[in-house]
């Protein structure tokens, strides 16, 4: 990726399953334990509210952890967020691109074939990374599909790569399963309940990111 | 208002009120029947959903009734509309304002003296317009409060005026009260129900409109 992004141990944020904790103190433990950049993601919360979420989390964030905003784009350009990331039913690609300019990420959710053709086919550039979702049906997400499974990622991210489109892999993603997940050739591995419901956010990022690192030094 | 932008009869969509006719062919035939501006509401869709809406919108409109979009700063900008307006919950006016750059229209919810306050706080040109909310209690706002009432908007709409903002009043206005509600010294009213759910919102509009150019000669 030609920003500077790293995807390795990508944290997504769920708000009610960081309470009664709340979403920046989880962050901060994560990424204390290893996460590499973080996704502020609530669909619940009203603009104003994401944005204040989203300005909470930059302040505990340290440089070179990325931050980037789930779905709002506005929210992004005014808190000056590193990215975006779009899912299916939000802004298209090619649209968000001319609004944050060339230097921001954008990621895309993907869920099949057709949605990763559909970003292929889009000017270089355009976006930087992929979310293939969901590995394994999950209950964050349950309108996710039934799961690509770790045959399913491996296609696809080979698709990716060789349209030169990173991809990282989303849904059911724990330190049990991470190392096969990493073995598909992804560049990295979203996690969202395997840390916001944890006790200790740092040790369950330090679990993930072992299993990561062994996985990346075994290729 | 330094901009151009005439909110005498101001149409707010609502997707549900319209159905099972397009909101593009209830707004086509209201600006048909005088409706002045138009203001793109769905806080139910996806941002992908309401930005086809609002170009499906732009297609139907002729020059000099500005559209505006509800909350969505992002899907603004993308379809190039006239201006936003947002709610207390939506983001802040002065970050608004920074994204949509000098031209745009910006109004802004008021509800109560505090949030007049809040936006004559503002420096000058941040805010065109208050929509004072709402004039009556109203069911497409359930959450709206129980109503300023005629003697609640007139003092508001002589406070924003003597801040260098214009004020337009809504909620539960139709053309039965429109012109008390215009007596009240607003620069115009906003309307969605009399409008969306009329057999004939050409006929809605042409009788809103007959009632507020009286009122308007009257002044």
């Amino acid at each position: 990726m030609r920003r500077a992004f790293d995807p390795t141990l990508y944290l997504v944020t769920d708000t009610l399953l960081c309470a009664p904790r709340s979403v920046p103190e989880v962050v901060a433990a994560a990424v204390a334990g290893g996460v590499t950049a973080v996704q502020v993601r609530d669909k619940t919360a009203s603009r104003r509210e994401l944005l204040a979420l989203t300005r909470a989390v930059q302040r505990v964030l340290p440089d070179g952890v990325a931050l980037v905003v789930n779905d709002a784009v506005d929210v992004a350009l005014i808190a000056g967020a590193d990215g975006v990331h779009v899912g299916q039913d939000d802004l298209p690609a090619a649209e968000v691109r001319a609004l944050l300019g060339p230097d921001a990420v954008l990621g895309v959710s993907v869920g099949d074939d057709a949605d990763l053709a559909e970003v292929l086919a889009l000017p270089p550039g355009t976006v930087d990374l992929v979310g293939l979702s969901p590995v394994w049906a999950t209950p964050t997400k349950p309108d996710a599909g039934s799961g690509l499974g770790l045959d399913g990622v491996r296609a696809l991210a080979a698709r990716a790569h060789a349209g030169g489109v990173a991809a990282v892999a989303i849904g059911g993603v724990s330190a049990a399963n991470a190392g096969q997940v990493a073995a598909t050739g992804v560049d990295g591995v979203c996690v969202v309940s395997d840390i916001c419901t944890a006790p200790d956010p740092a040790a369950a990022a330090r679990a993930l990111r072992a299993v990561l690192t062994q996985e990346l030094i075994a290729r």
